[in-house]
Order: C-alpha cells, then structure tokens, then sequence
C-alpha cells in the first residue's frame, strides 16, 4: 500500500502535512486526485458540506470511498451517494470508528451470540462533552447549518445512532428535542462573508448560532426496544464522555468512552451471591483486533479505532468484498437524523423512513 | 415523643409489629387512629389508594400528615388532599425521603449558592432496577394499576422528577412514552377476585400487568433547562440505580445512589491543569445531616435518609413550621406524572399544568 | 432482652445518654455493675488502658462479655483475659466489627468454598485516614501510648490484621517500620497532668506524641501467603479507607470500605473474553446478613456492621455457644502487633508468637 | 530523522520486521551496527543481559544511547555503562517510559511546584500482573535468572522503584522479601541447554524457576517519606495494574496504569464541603504532553509513552543536551533493586548505596 497522494484547499498547508505525514504527491486540485489512475482509495475528511461531491465523483471513477460521518448534509444528498457507489460497484464505507473499538466489537459479539437473551428492552446512550459552554468561544464551522448541517445532532448524536442501529437494530420511530443554549458567538477574525452579523458585544462582531447546542429524545427500535439519547456540548467535565448501556432479558451491559478499554457486563445467569457487573479490560488475546495491539492491560486509545477501521476497510478492497458501516449505513444514520430534525421543529413523533 | 398507635389491616401482624418495634397500642382501625386526641402525627404508608381518605381524615382532625410518595392515584385526589391540609392548616409532608440524602442536600445548597452558574442546561436522571425481569415473577400490588396507579412512572418515576423540581425547578412541559414488556404475569396463590384472569401458562393464572414496567421523557424546565429522565424495572444487574447528572453554566453535579455518600462535582473554575470531578464523601461536619452520623467516611445507607426526613418532620410539628416537601409538592409532582401520562397515550408534547 | 444500665466515668453524662438511648439505669460504678445479679452482658466500649480489668472482673463474676477492640494494651494483659474468660466459661467476644460487614463474610465463604483456589498468594491491605494530618490537632488520648497502647497499629491497623487472620489464616512472621511523623502536638485545654510538657508553640503548650502515626510491614502467613498492610492517619483524602486485596490461584477479591456494599470478585475461570472484576453488590437476599436490611441496592452503612456483629453475640449467648472472634482472637492480633512493634525497634524479621 | 537500521539475531525474522516497521537496512552484527558512521542513535531493546555489552560499545563508538530497563543484570555492570556513556559523553538514557505518561509528568509537577506541601509521608506503589499464575506456564527468559537478572524486581519492580525515585527523592533504606510461588515450570520445545532439568510432570521435562514471582517491600526516603512497594506476576485479574498513591502534607495524588488518562488529586485546601478526590483527564492542552496528542477526553495508550520518551530523547540528542532518566538513573534504580535482593537474602535492613 502506498500513500500516494494527499489533497487540500492550501497547498502550503497540504505540503507541509505531506511531508509530515510521509505521502509521495500533495495536491489542492480533488478532481484531479479522484481522477488518477494509481489511485485506488479515496479517504475523504472534508466537512460534511463536500462528502457527497466527491464521494461521486470517487465512485464514478471507479476508487474505493471511505467518507467521514456524517456522510451527508441531508438524506437526499445521502440517497445519491448511495446510489452513486451501488452503480459504480466500488467498496464504500462511512467512518463511524467508534464501531471498532475493541469493546464495541465485543459487545456485539455478545449481542449477537445471545448473551444479553432474546429481547433487548433498553439502549440508552449518551454523548456529553463540554468545549464550547463557554459563550465567549467563537462561531467555527461546526456551529454554522451551511456547512455542518446540523451541531451536536449530526456531529456526535450521529455516533450513538450509529451504535445503537449496530449494536440493537433499526431505529422506527423518534420522538424529541433540539436547544440551542448559546445562540449567538462572536465571529473569529477571518469569519464574516457568508455569516449574518447580528450585533456586536464588547466590541466584538456577533453571528447567529444556526444549529443545536444539544438533543435529547426517545425512540423504539423495531424489535422492541426503547432508545433514549441525548447529545450535548454543554456538559462541563465530560470531555468526550460517549455513555451506553443495553439491558437485555438475560443480562447488561455497559461502555464509557472515557475508559475505552473497558466493557461493563453483567450476566443474570451468575450464581445469586457473585452476580455482579464485570469490568472487562477488552485487550486480551480472545478478544477483537487486541491481537493488533499491547499485552492485556496494555491500554489503547483513540486513534486506535481509526487503525482498526481502516485495516478492515483496506483488507475489503483488497479482497473486493464490502464491509461494514456502508454508505448505507450512512444514509438510513441520515434519515434518522432528520426524523429527529423534524420531531424537533414539529413537535411530533416522527416514523423513520 | 411517643410511639403511641401502630395501624394494619391484619390485627395479628400489627400485634407482632407493635411488639417488634415498641409502639405502645395497636389498631385495625385508621378512622378510629387517626381521631385520638391524643395523637399529633399521622404517618401513612399505605399502599397508593388510600392515601387520600386518611390524608383528609387525618388533616380534618387536626393532625400532621406526613403520606408516603406518590400522593395520590391522580392530580384531583392530590388536588383534594392539599386543599383538606390547607383549610386545617396542618403541617404536613410528601415522604420523598431522597431529598434528604445528604449528598443531594449537598447538591441543593451548591446549586443554590451559585456554585454551578447562573443557568442549569440539563437535568438528566435514571432509576433502574431489575426486581421484575423475570417474566414468572407474579402479579402483585405494584403491577395493578387499581391499586398502584401506575408502574415505573409513579413509583420511581416520581423519585427522580421531585429531585429534579427540588434541584432545578418546575417543569413546563414534557414528551415521552410508557411501555410494558411483560403483559402478561402469573397471579399470586392469594389473588385472583377483581384481577381479570386472562388466561394461563405452565398451569398457572396469568393475569393482565395494567401498569407500566418502563417510562422514558424529555422535557423543558420552566427556567430553560432540559430534562432526560427514564426509569425502568428491565435493567438488569442496576438494583436501586439512581443517577442524577446536572450541567450549568459553571460547573456540574452528578450522583449515583449505589454510591450514596458520594457527590461528584465538577467545577470548570479550576485551574486548567486541575479540572476534575470530584468525588467527595459527604459524611464531613461541614455536610448537611452529617452532624447526625457517623465520623467521615463511615457511611451511612437507604434508611438514614427516611431518619433525615422524620426528624426535620417532627422539628416542623414541633415548632408548627412548614417543611418541604409539602403535599403541594405531592401534588406539583401527581401534575409531571399526569402530563407523562397523557403524552404517552396521546404523542404529544404536554404542558404540565 | 433489656438495656439494663449504662456506666460511665461522668454522672450527669452517662445520665444523658441514659435518656438518649434509653437504658433502664446509669452508673458510674463499674464495679457494681458487672456485679449486678440481673446482667447478663457486660459491653466494654473503654479505652483500651481499662479493658483488662473490667473484662476479667466482668468474667469472674459470670457475664458473657465483648470487649472493643484491641482487647488490651499488651499480650500479657490480653493472654490474663483470654485465661479469665477461659476459666469463667464464659461467652466473649473482641469487637471486630469489620468481620460482619456483609462483603468480608461473603470473600470468608468464598474463600472457604474454595472459589479462590486451594492457594493464597497475597492479602494486602491498608487503612488510611486523614484526621490528623493537621499539625494543630491536639494530643488527644488515642495519641497517648499510655492509653492507647499504640496509635495506628493497635487502633486500626489491628482491623486489618484481624481481617488478614479471619480471611487467610494465621501470620508466622513480619518485618516493618512505625513512624510518627509529628513528634509535638498541643494540648488540649483540660490537659496537662500526666503528660510531660515538651515546649510550647504559639503560645499553646505542647506534648509528645508517644505513638506512631503510621505502620507499614510486610510478612508471611503461615500457609505460605505473603502480607503486606499499612495504616496511616495521613493520607490525604482517604476517610476510612480499607481497601483489600486478596489473590488466589482461581481469583481474586477486593474491597473498599468506602463502598462499602460492594465486593469485587474475578473469576479466573470466566470464559477467556468475558473475565473481569465483578463489583456485586452485596445486599441480596443471598448474601450474609442481607436478610436482616433493606432490598437489593438499598445500601447499608457503618453501623450496620455493629447491629450484625451484636446480633450474633446476642444469639450466642441466648444458646449458650461460642460466637467468633474470641478473646483468643483478640490475644492473637494482639501477638502480630506486639511482633510488629518488636519489629520496627529491633530492625529485625519477627516470628508471631 | 531516519529509520537506519534494525538489527536483530534471526536474519529472517528482522528482514520481515524491517520491511514491516520501515527500516532502511537490516543486520545481524550489531558490532557492525554500533560502529557505523551513519548512525547517531542506538536503541537498545535486548534481553536484559545485552545491555551493558551493547551499551558501552556503542558509547565507545561515540552514540548516543537509549537502553531498556533494567539498565543491567546488576549494579556493577551499571556502573561500568554510566562509565561508559559519561567518558564518551553521549547522551544517555534508560527507557523507564512510564515517566512520560502524562499523567506522571502531571504529578511530577504538581509536586515539585508544592502543590501537595512542603512534605511527603508517603510513596504506595503495587505493579500487578497475572500472566504466569498459571503452572503450565513455561519456563520463558523473563523467568531465568541468567537471562533476566531477576524477575518481578528487576522487570515490574523497577518501573515503580523509578516512579518512586522520580516523584518522591532517593530511597534511603529498604527491608522486604522475594518469593517464588511456582517453582519449576515445563521448558519450551525449544529449550533445554543451559536450563538444570529438574524432572518432568505430565511428560513435560521441568525446569527450575530462577527468580522471583513477587516482590514486597517497606523502606524510607532520604526525606522521611515512607515507602511500600510491591509486585507480583500472581494477581489474578490485575492485567497491567500500576497503582501508586502519594500523601503529602497539603494533598495526595492516585495514579492506576488500568485508566492511564487520569490522576487523582486530592487538595486539603479545598473547601471543606467541597473536598475530594478530583479525577483529572489529563488530556486537555495544559498538561503536559497532551498538544502532540488528540482533544481532551479522546484518550491515549500505551504506546504513547514510548512516544513521548523518544520524542524527548531526540529532541536532546539534536540539542547535545542530557535528557532524565539517565544512565546514572538507571544505576540508581539497580542499587535499589540490588538492596532488595540483598535485604530478601539476608533478612535484614539494607541501606541503599
């Protein structure tokens, strides 16, 4: 495998990232990259207001698309890459990383094999963080709907539908909120064009906040199941505090992204008196791409569920096979996204389609 | 003060009662209790139905109630017994005892001294516990809504939305679902008469489960805070899981009653370096009721909180003060249940009255 | 069963607590008391310079007697107690409380079960407070050798030398170090008398602190486990913090006083991915003493571990039988302290009587 | 910075590792390698016996060295390399990675800046593994003295003898035990020469464990903290558990290696309602190390450590400057575990060299 070619909008900046970075070519020019023939993979981590351009225009040429989440602004843009990559017949994944994470894996593993019994009642997750309570914290692209389509909705609530979809199944219906705490901030020095400016507060030019602070809301799988999730930037001390449980008929369990190497299971079929939740440090050799990585108790971290994502996504091209999450996994994600969205602004249930 | 009169439906269990616990008198008969001169305070822990009839009776002779949660079946029996208590100005008291957990009371007077900023952003509570997964466990009070009003909603339900008006303040309005997994439940050997046998199961009569096993919501806070509150009785290996978390502007709270001695506070004025949750025993002099108990760290359980909570009670009576929580509490909270209660029929966002 | 008399040193004290508590009688004439035709039970909650001769009196004259812990001041005042019990045939009791937390006699029946192994490798242990880290702290009694014996090795690092013998077995050998770490305290207004003045500091009078501050040893049982304690009154932040470790050839167990109803148990003959510490909560119907408290996840306290130690002592009597840990215990910590104070004079390994 | 050469002793096995890690050349004559021009670096990753051979030829050559712990089999080898390195004056270090876990690096300034006061009580350190609890184990080099120079001491122990050394100050004087709890263990097929056969089990041909299974120990600082340290590789369900507590005289600080990404910190000098131990995720931009990594909450491993220690090394070397831990440390730590070998033998107080 080769790191052929690295694209941005500065070439300055893509060059110096080349270099660090240790890719043979840098280019601003994407269409020329999505173009080239040596190329075989297209990894795209733009802002989400780009993944559908180019995840087309890669699936037209033939390369294998791995597309940052959200995969897309709305459920049609969505619709058409999905579409798009059906047609060109290439390998398409979306980046939900968390999915690999060793302890995620092992989870659905257990759901899988039975372990939590024959009916799910509960998943409820949560993902808090808390870097923009401050009011003072100023109006990046993550706060902007143009861009990023929707604010703790589509950026981090897309990962905990990701996971309960994975690990539980189809979500049917929603029911919930949005809130924007903050709703203006002031502009960084180089913002303006593009953004309304609404006032002006210690001197400093203010814009509009165009999407939510936080969601909350509650929903049933298909099977049964109740979900309750909530998403926030407004919780001080969590910093990226994703937590999940899932009580099943037979037993739970539990996962804290803060102690990633970890998986909570507690098992109803354990002898009354040593019934309890098991804290299991997910790096032993039995379980999922620990055999990758440190002795047992070794700990890994973050970036580790990108290494594991994308070996898997590489060993699918290479084998010409598809793998998991696919862009469709991305749009039926979008379409519960909007559900939400339009639970939100209508204050009903919504089906997802 | 006195033990004077011990009151049961069972003349033979009552005896064996007064015996056990040292009350002076016993008494099959509660119209006749709570009509004695020479008793001041009534405390009834009946079962849900009747809590009205001997509220009122009570009030009406002049006595202090203290009722045990929930209230009453619905908001007009609430609304009924706050308008007897009122006309007899009596004092009187909801026993939501967990208002009294020192590490709550902690949690009051740090929210209330502006310790967590000026805005609350999210009240989020759980109460999960596993007392009925297992699909033969039978029939019993809790489960009938004729006796027990509703499931998870009124019994745990109701716990978690007092700390939150008690915490935060009054909610305006909620949206969010009941669901019952396990329909239908074997009767007990002593049930059956007013119980519609719907049919049986391995030689067992099965009856009809008319109360909720799970309820999940959303909703806002009159002062702009959202609220995300579920409790269950499916969650297996959770016992008497009460998690609160608290996000404001300045800092957060977070509780967890399984570690009852314990608030865990973050606060974001920290050094940057140094920020934190803490979790701080709360059995320290400088702690609210820890003067009562045991020397720091020595840990105190569920029944110190029902102690907390009589003291304060009988102080009131004795200095004929109010004491919250008042029955309009009862009847504020009887007001979120019915609201829950609605919007799970009707999908509907409801406004609480 | 009757609370007969209570006795103290100070007539209008003991009187209040009388009232208080509700005994039928005060005293302050010890003497007259474990004399009394009508008691049965003599309780010594003395300090420690006076257990010897209460207790031998109380046994001569017939009463079963428990006796706080650490039985005497010495292995020769405690070897005369064990003799005169012994002698009286008597049943007697050294309160180790800490035996009957629910969580150590669930690890007992693990361990003697054989759910750990058929060997012990490590039981390690510490106890660690805070309450005298500041250097302003009076000389109160329990830092006075005279009257305390020792200071954290007999107050409680004998806890966790009992917990060690009752758990694992018998010691052969230690070797450690006491340290005091502040040498001068002042005196406390009504002191004086007895204490030799050693300067004075702002303006205060200042003693000499004649126990140690902190023990800290390693040693041998004699089934071939290893020890390995401390105890200390200055560590910051822990309260009363035991924390336990026991490892086995099958599986280990941990526990901390600070939550005090869990225990932690690893199975090391889980399967292969599902293997971790379970915390279980022990307040199940299954567990020790459970059956005399609330429902699962209810919580018990400090206390409690009194109520269960007393109720066994209680039902020993009334039957006539010898009820654990025994004056013999309480002669046999008492020879592990006296080797470890031994110990840390002589720089030497010391074998346990 | 280039990747030069990797060398290795089965010509094979490196030409795979070299095209694997992206090495430019491979060699098995690490004589060659040592003496090569074009190298500036040489990174010593052998068996402990190696090291000082390696380590001074390399010196000689005018290298800068990074070596393994433990430094050497034993104090005079060590000395002979800090001789080396220091003659040559090449900048030297031994890898005690675990310094450069950020948290560590978090607590090393936390205390030389006073945060926890003017004096330490106390330094609690366990290293806790169960790889070998198992006697089917076999008789790998990390188990023969020979090879290894000892066992938990030398390979675990010397980790938490460093941290110690690091946080606290030098080690005055040290009193403890070694044990080996399985004392023959089956030889690999590979094995045999040079290993005493002691007799064979099940078939096996066994082999004599030549080091410790478990170490344990108490000592004093040259400043008048205490120490207890332990280590073990028979600790069922602890994995790669470091835990280390400090006391201090203002607050103390906790540390586990299981949840790498926190320190514990507790400071006296909080308010009293508001004290405890604050869990600090030490990932955010102010601490240190963290700006190479990802955003708060986002979690590192253990690899990281490494990293950051090759990263400084580097640096230093680019910079000619000495970079800690240096050799002189690394001697320092073997003068430590030398009188702990020697106080295990000799049953006595050693004082460190």
């Amino acid at each position: 495998m080769r790191l052929h070619t690295i694209c941005g909008r500065n070439a300055a900046a893509v060059e110096k990232a080349r270099v660090k970075f240790g890719w043979e070519r840098a280019s601003t020019d994407w269409r020329a990259v999505v173009a080239d023939p040596e190329i075989d993979i297209v990894d795209i981590c733009t802002p989400n207001d780009s993944h559908a351009e180019i995840s087309i225009e890669a699936a037209r040429n033939g390369k294998a698309v791995l597309c940052e989440k959200v995969l897309a602004l709305d459920v049609s843009q969505a619709a058409a890459m999905v579409a798009a990559v059906n047609k060109a017949r290439v390998v398409n994944m979306v980046c939900h990383n968390y999915r690999r994470i060793p302890a995620i894996a092992l989870a659905k593993r257990m759901i899988e094999d039975g372990t939590l019994g024959d009916r799910i009642y509960h998943y409820r997750a949560r993902y808090a963080q808390d870097w923009i309570t401050n009011p003072d914290f100023p109006l990046v692209w993550r706060l902007q709907s143009k861009v990023a389509g929707s604010g703790t909705l589509g950026d981090i609530g897309a990962h905990i539908i990701d996971l309960g979809r994975y690990l539980v199944g189809e979500i049917k219906e929603v029911c919930g909120l949005l809130e924007t705490f903050i709703r203006e901030r002031p502009l960084a020095q180089s913002q303006g064009s593009g953004l309304s400016v609404v006032g002006s507060k210690g001197g400093k030019k203010m814009g509009r906040v165009t999407v939510d602070d936080a969601v909350s809301f509650v929903g049933r799988f298909k099977n049964g199941a109740l979900a309750n999730l909530e998403a926030t930037r407004f919780a001080h001390g969590r910093k990226n505090h994703i937590t999940l449980e899932i009580n099943g008929s037979k037993g739970s369990l539990a996962f804290n992204f803060e102690y990633i190497n970890r998986l909570e299971y507690y098992n109803s079929e354990d002898p009354a008196d040593r019934r309890g939740f098991r804290s299991i440090i997910v790096n032993d050799g039995s379980h999922p791409y620990a055999g990758a990585w440190w002795p047992n108790g070794h700990i890994i971290g973050y970036e580790h569920t990108f290494t594991n994502t994308f070996a898997d996504f590489v060993k699918a091209v290479a084998a010409g096979k598809s793998v998991q999450p696919t862009f469709e996994d991305g749009l039926q994600n979008q379409k519960v996204l909007a559900a939400i969205g339009e639970s939100a602004r209508t204050r009903q249930w919504i089906k997802v389609e």
